[in-house]
């Protein structure tokens, strides 16, 4: 028999995780605040429990996906959690994963974070970082690849929620970027779906080309004439992007603090470096 | 015999040019206002011309790859340019281009945006925008195919340089993402490297899959039910990027404006739409 599992609250991602538990044959322990939330779970076996504490008690496993980390704080409070391993989905940041670690010292607490939407969930191309204690990682392996790829990237409870904060920023920046080039396009009336396809989408796969040797430069410092296009040269042309924008009646309100970070590089004397020490100058600066 | 063609400007793009015209066995003549630049041309075969005007004389085709367009009008100021035809690469914005176009009524006139680093002309991975006459862009396809992949978008001399500042803004943007990333991680001391071979290229890959769903939006209006992540809940959680930024002790700088555009697009009533409604907000807003 596989390993009994609980999942607590079935928003639209408890409800997918409880799913992909239940479809790879976990007896499910589920709870909700709301009750009857979800009611399709119950025809796939799950059983639910009258309160936190019953559900708690019902598994080793117990995995959270609430609203906030404060929810989390409220639904358990008074909740006897030793001897479980808590695995906490629920968004937060690293300030926050490493206080509900504290919070749930009786337990093995570990955080995830999930990269991805729920209908993703129990597919292939969803996967969840972790962090905390190894060992609790590495007995709940199997059960939590039901869920999605499971990848662990440290003790430090914090780290879970980093790798996930750094990966939706970034994210945040590609689309930010695309959607001033579509907002450029369509000012002109060209079809957005055929810029997208013919040249966008080819022109970034291929800029994504250039990020390892930013990270290599980062650890290891600049390798000798290795900047093809330096910060200065950039930074000078880069004015055009933002005049162009407002020339065509689009804010290049996405664009101006790159513009300003490359220029407060170049001001401080790495004009002649490449981008890896703008990632520097934002560690740096505030 | 192939084609006799013309560069004028021999700067690292320049003479990326040239040597690529020499490779593929045009009769190449050059130019450039001080004398003796790009030496290694001369070994090539390149013959070099005293004054512009002889350049000009000398080949139907002429490409021009100078600093700025007003150093273009300054170059071919009181040359006789009828019959020939200048293709000009020089960086610009669509309104130089435009002007420029003015210019140089008497000649015909394609302008030109360079997707490339001067070490990648005559490879593979590079291409280049043209817009003006599609005549003259047809008889020059294949003399101009030695540079790079020709791609012609239009009439309209504007549009090679829209193109051009369209794919540049995208990858500043998609780099501003990445570089806030790895402040992010390396504020741990994690290893920037390992973390973009293992998790950030291949995220971003997975989420360039996003971006011909806001291309369809835009084209054809939103598909029912289509926001499988709407606004509404994006910008609510956009907070945590900041927050845990700052705790992290990086600047969020290139992250701020994306966050008060989701917010503007919600207080504008667009919460449950997708991210299409923020390129709409950008165009208009300026």
């Amino acid at each position: 028999m596989k390993q009994p599992v609980t999942v607590l609250g079935l928003g639209a991602m408890g409800a997918a995780l409880a799913r992909a538990f239940l479809d790879a044959g976990h007896p499910t322990t589920i709870w909700n605040r709301t009750p009857g939330r979800a009611p399709e779970l119950d025809q796939l076996g799950a059983v639910r429990a009258d309160s936190v504490g019953q559900a708690v008690a019902a598994s080793p496993l117990v995995v959270v996906c609430l609203l906030v980390d404060a929810t989390v704080h409220q639904a358990l409070d008074g909740v006897d959690v030793r001897g479980r391993t808590i695995v906490n989905l629920t968004n937060g940041t690293p300030e926050q994963a490493r206080a509900t670690a504290e919070r749930f010292a009786g337990a093995r607490y570990l955080d995830g974070g999930i990269m991805a939407v729920p209908e993703m969930i129990g597919g292939p191309a969803a996967f969840i970082f972790y962090s905390g204690p190894e060992a609790a990682f590495e007995e709940h392996r199997d059960a939590l690849s039901a869920l999605a790829r499971p990848a662990y990237v440290g003790a430090d409870p914090g780290l879970a929620a980093l790798y996930d904060i750094a990966l939706l920023s970034a994210m945040y920046g590609m689309f930010g970027g695309a959607e001033h080039a579509l907002a450029l396009i369509t000012s002109e009336r060209i079809p957005a779906s055929a810029f997208t396809a013919d040249f966008l989408l080819p022109w970034l796969t291929a800029m994504l080309g250039s990020l390892p040797q930013i990270a290599d430069t980062l650890d290891n410092g600049a390798a000798p004439g290795a900047a093809g296009s330096n910060l200065a040269m950039q930074a000078a042309a880069y004015d055009n992007l933002i005049d162009a924008a407002l020339a065509q009646g689009v804010d290049p309100m996405l664009l101006r603090p790159m513009g300003d970070l490359m220029k407060r590089a170049v001001a401080e004397g790495h004009g002649d470096e490449d981008s890896a020490v703008t990632v520097r100058l934002l560690s740096s600066a505030s």
